[in-house]
């Protein structure tokens, strides 16, 4: 998990730590508004999970591993949230079975919320009262969870909007594109070299991000921007989906068995391509990136393109250095948009939009360690069959990514805000 | 479906049908009252329905086959809800996927309760004007069918509550049984002979109940009352659940693979057996009848007990022309009672308390017919792999159960209010 | 199992004795004749057993239940094949999983035909030594054991081979029909009323047809031969497979599930319907039974048809004291062929040609006992979820056949020689 | 798949060529020998393939890819194997259902000996004739590929064998390890810094193996030998399989739902724990290595000893320009063997005796390409969810092996002979 080798750079006192506690703690519940308390408990499939649940677990992990050691006098709200509300961590004791957090109807909502209620104020106690530079990092790790679940919330119920045949909108339509094709592709080129990557040691970061270290890259060049939609219709409209030789072969399988045509949430229908978006079903705008398309996807697009997929340390030197800016959260886009028109002489999207599916399999750093204790189990426990995904997406706060940040999914997945950014080795 | 030769012997006129139309749906609210509306959503697994689910589609069932064709100006209520709330019939147009009811976050609890006061109007409406009497029997399915969801809303709550790790109650346990041991066991020996079995062309009654007609049976002995816990517990004790000998080799199979090792319900902890019941988890109950077994534990058990199994047709032999009394749904008991202290001279627990397997598989009565039309997919349809089961439990309205009716599930089934009754060959 | 009130009375001396147990262990070589040790092998699914198991585990029986306890000195060929080729008997401590039985490449099928010149020798001896007449009932037993089997040798290598890509046939095709229409349909009344149904307590029987019985039938009617291949085509051609109100509802699950879309073994070409045969791939013949239907198919077409399937017991009462004549194994037609033209006037095909299924599921007959010991492992082990079929077929010996044999298969079944004749209410 | 600068290095002329192709198939013959035409055929699980499939896809290699295009007059041998005895290619049409192989009675093993000499014939008649150098590189694939496939006859036997009841041995047991305890660990210390890794462009190499590329590597140590069945002893006896806190997400619910609690091939029985060889069944042997362990075992292992798995290009290092020496096919000791006493000062067990797992995902080597047509479905296929292992098992033959070769398995996979040798950082 995050390591420090001195404590409470990014949280220089009590009152920032206080006022960022606040902040993204104030972000889910934003999130969550939209959402009935029926809502809130849908899990629509085993890898999702109910966004009530969301909103209790990361109050778990602040109860956890913050209150019940470090606040005197503190009160559990309930213990039988304690293993109600684990995720994973098997060094406490268990957690029930992940597919069925969508039957859970107690706690209700209400009392998740009087629990969010419970801890914050003890929190803010916690804080208050002089806390010693040891927890910060603890904090801080507990506030970049929730983000982490943050951006699932939305995920999620994307997809259980999805599946319910009532086809609900999360939010109303109100976004207009004014764009209907794509901006100019380029690519950029890089010299390669030997650089390093992964997080220094100062301020928060993940454990899979540490520690920096060198790595030789050959010389390579980058997409200026994400593939967009009309660029994936081509690929379809190739017959990008009937042809074996451009899968890998477990993609190639997945394919066949689960009748793949298009992205996760395109439709077909007498007006055309549609596309279920947290705005509801929207004909398909041209100009905006592809989303919810698998690792295998992304590959058999970039060899039919006569590209590939970047590594992820080609990404993380392209972004190195560069601000924290693009579509992310805080603009409350709710969906990845088209790149700025221009000559495509720059990166664009690099942070936010979506997530960029790399070549990289998630391997651990030379010289990773992972963290003793519970926190141990946060990454290092997934180090396989996994693919690293960069930059973040529309749904990731600012406060959140960065240019070091590691994602990660099974190359099958689509429920994520994924998209294709190409990249080639220099000639 | 229900067969009429001449029409509303049961409902002699519009007032009483409106009463009787009044009492079944306010029945529904009184068993969905003390549900959440989270708690109203959860589907626990494929085979059970939430309850906002059956309070919906009883609803359906009046809209679709009396209001839509029958009342002039009828205006559907919303037009997504004719697909959403159909259950099974193909000749409909489809339905959703069963396995996801459990997903459906909208339509909300409050707008199926505006969706069930919408028909209510104007099927008040419909009977008031002066209902024709080619109606009234399809008033009369649509209550009885309502009255078969309202026994599914208790079977399948109890399920989803046992499913979640907080294992709520339906309702406090406010009950005593004052007695800790059973009855005394008597078996009543009946002559046999030729009968006639199955419902009379006069009043209502299921498709499957006719055509009455005649049978032959063997002399036959029935036992004076249910199969209690304590006689259960002694099976399970003399490693019944370990022998294959006294199992069906699909029961057996069926045995090894879920790990059975006492009832649905039961769990031993360091306070002995408990059960979970719709009044919470309670220790077991030993004079209470044995509840939420299988076709093959019933049948495992008989053959234990030297006896079998009875035929439906010898049930029905034993039950025509006794009254409707018992442990039935208006009691509110929720739960199966101890048999009445007595000399085992006479049959007791024949209605109410538990639905009792017959060893009859679920088929058709000589001359047999569906009804035509969507309504006709009611009963014929499950004519395989089902057994019979008789007598009605506690959560059956003493409005709904006749000494014909025929109820039937597979033979791995136990989230039914179902126990055993045994029988042996008069020797 | 076999029950006798009086001993051997279908085995009436040794010589005979011997004689018959010559000729059903011959039988079984003929049937393995024109497979290699690599054909013997196959298992093509889990409900089918490889030839080589078969011939083993039919030897196996009479070395268990007679050789071991009855023939002093006797020892085992190998006591490895005690576990290896018990098929169920859990009495006799295990056996392997089935569904592996065509992963034994040891012991070789050279192996396997000493084992049984082993057992045979033996059994000769055991026989010629002057048997106790409390043996013969079991020598009877396994020899109508082994006929069992001899049918499966021929129904799961139908099966291995249409599995192959190269489809090889059992047997050359110099068959010809000479009849391309089939015989006329006729219907034949039956008064109905109380009969006896079941075996009486001479000769050998197997326990599942016993008590005798009396029944009570309603009038009915039957088809005067069974249902041809042109018959079907009909049902197909009506979209058959494509109208859910023709089918049981586990049936039209099973119809989506699986794709079916005509019998097991049939394939359209370009050269019309082709029907793969233990003589290899052939031209359908329109005058012949259809075969290979489940008993969803068969329920489903006598929908369609107007008519239905007949019980168990009519189908009995037709048949009682009529000659066991009709496409039997020593005919060695290896298929069912036409009914011999003719008026429709008398029931043809009542024996032989194909199995016939019945609407009554396999349940026990009033009174009903196991017998007690590993035998008793028989017949009753499988009264749930399976239908009765009777009349054997082309591959049935006419030395194992009556009125009163109970043959039984679950609805889905398909693999095994399994036809339709219409029965319906006398009006 | 294998690409030249320029031609025939390794086959520098026709008769060395012909030399080399009758060397590989007679290997293959051998490796057949102790089978029987039931052995051949056995498929215990889809992962395996059958003996007699094996031999017949190698020589449907050779007449595909050679002697159709480049023989004139060339006959096929058996128009329907083209299909029957592709293993995977796609361009190439279709090819059986995988798991089904096993139920191939025909063609028989007879068939496919003749087979393989036909193709043979051919063969020698295509090399004599004055081969043009463009072929040569396909003769030698083809060859390499047959080679591939003589280690998966063995493992693919081993696998048949321990399925089966009987455990027969594929040799007898004449080895005798004169060894009870393990030779001395050390630890071989490796600088690091910028190294060349993957084939270069002279002789024969896989695709995968190539582009050769710069590198850059962290000091490192490397174990001086593999890990042995006492060492792991250990970990097994210290509840390895038991604490979650040792294992991979994916890897703990591996462990759980497969019940793993020790390799592959072991058992536990009174005489302690015996392991399943391709010389039978015998007791385990402390001093050999370690076999049949997933990734999930050697990561968790690893952790546990405080060490970890060396990366592919750790590994590649320190075995670069030795001799390819070791327990290689060559030897025929089927079984992997103690290394020999020692100091732990250098190196050994690096080639044979058992692959070696390593950390590193199995993906492209930057600039790699995929060669055109079918043959390029070879290797990059199934570059996702799989890890890299290295440097040959006993039952590679040393004309196969070399530094840069990579093999690759998914993590779940322990049938192949895999074993473990530990690295980690320099301190």
């Amino acid at each position: 998990m995050a390591t420090y080798t001195s404590a409470a750079l990014s949280l220089d006192c009590a009152e920032a730590a206080l006022e960022r506690y606040r902040q993204v703690r104030r972000a889910t519940l934003r999130l969550a508004a939209p959402l009935s308390a029926e809502d809130a408990m849908v899990q629509s499939m085993p890898d999702a999970s109910p966004a009530k649940w969301h909103m209790a677990h990361t109050t778990w992990f602040f109860e956890t591993f913050l209150l019940t050691e470090n606040l005197p006098g503190y009160r559990a709200f309930d213990p039988a949230f304690r293993l109600l509300f684990n995720s994973y961590y098997k060094s406490l004791g268990g957690h029930p079975v992940r597919a069925q957090r969508g039957t859970f109807s107690r706690p209700s909502l209400d009392q998740v919320l009087r629990y969010r209620e419970h801890v914050d104020e003890a929190m803010e106690q916690l804080i208050a009262r002089g806390i010693s530079l040891e927890l910060l990092p603890m904090i801080e790790l507990g506030l970049n969870h929730e983000q982490q679940h943050q951006e699932l919330i939305l995920t999620d119920i994307l997809h259980a909007f999805h599946t319910q045949p009532l086809r609900p909108a999360y939010a109303a339509d109100t976004l207009a594109d004014n764009q209907s094709s794509p901006a100019a592709l380029g690519w950029i080129s890089y010299s390669g070299g030997i650089a390093e990557v992964g997080a220094t040691a100062e301020g928060f970061a993940f454990d899979n991000e540490r520690p920096r270290h060198r790595t030789l890259l050959e010389p390579f060049r980058l997409a200026s921007r994400l593939v967009t939609n009309s660029e994936y219709l081509e690929f379809i409209n190739d017959n990008g989906y009937g042809r074996p030789e451009l899968w890998l072969s477990d993609g190639w399988d997945t394919v066949c068995a689960q009748g793949w045509r298009a992205p996760l949430y395109w439709e077909h229908n007498d007006d055309g391509w549609q596309e279920f978006t947290l705005r509801g079903m929207i004909p398909l705008q041209p100009a905006r990136p592809v989303a919810h398309v698998s690792y295998y996807e992304a590959d058999a697009f970039a060899r039919w393109s006569g590209a590939r997929l970047p590594l992820e340390r080609e990404w993380e030197l392209a972004a190195a250095g560069r601000a924290i800016e693009g579509n992310l959260l805080e603009k409350w886009a709710l969906a990845p948009l088209p790149a700025a028109p221009g000559d495509g002489g720059a990166e664009c999207q690099l942070f936010g939009d979506l997530w960029e599916w790399t070549s990289s399999a998630y391997l651990a750093y030379p010289g990773f360690r992972t963290a003793p204790g519970a926190v141990g189990e946060y990454n290092g426990k997934f180090m396989c069959n996994q693919f690293v995904l960069r930059g973040g997406s529309f749904a990731t706060s600012a406060t959140h990514i960065r240019a070091s940040y590691r994602n990660f999914f099974p190359p099958h997945a689509r429920w994520q805000f994924m998209g294709i950014r190409l990249a080639m080795h220099e000639r």
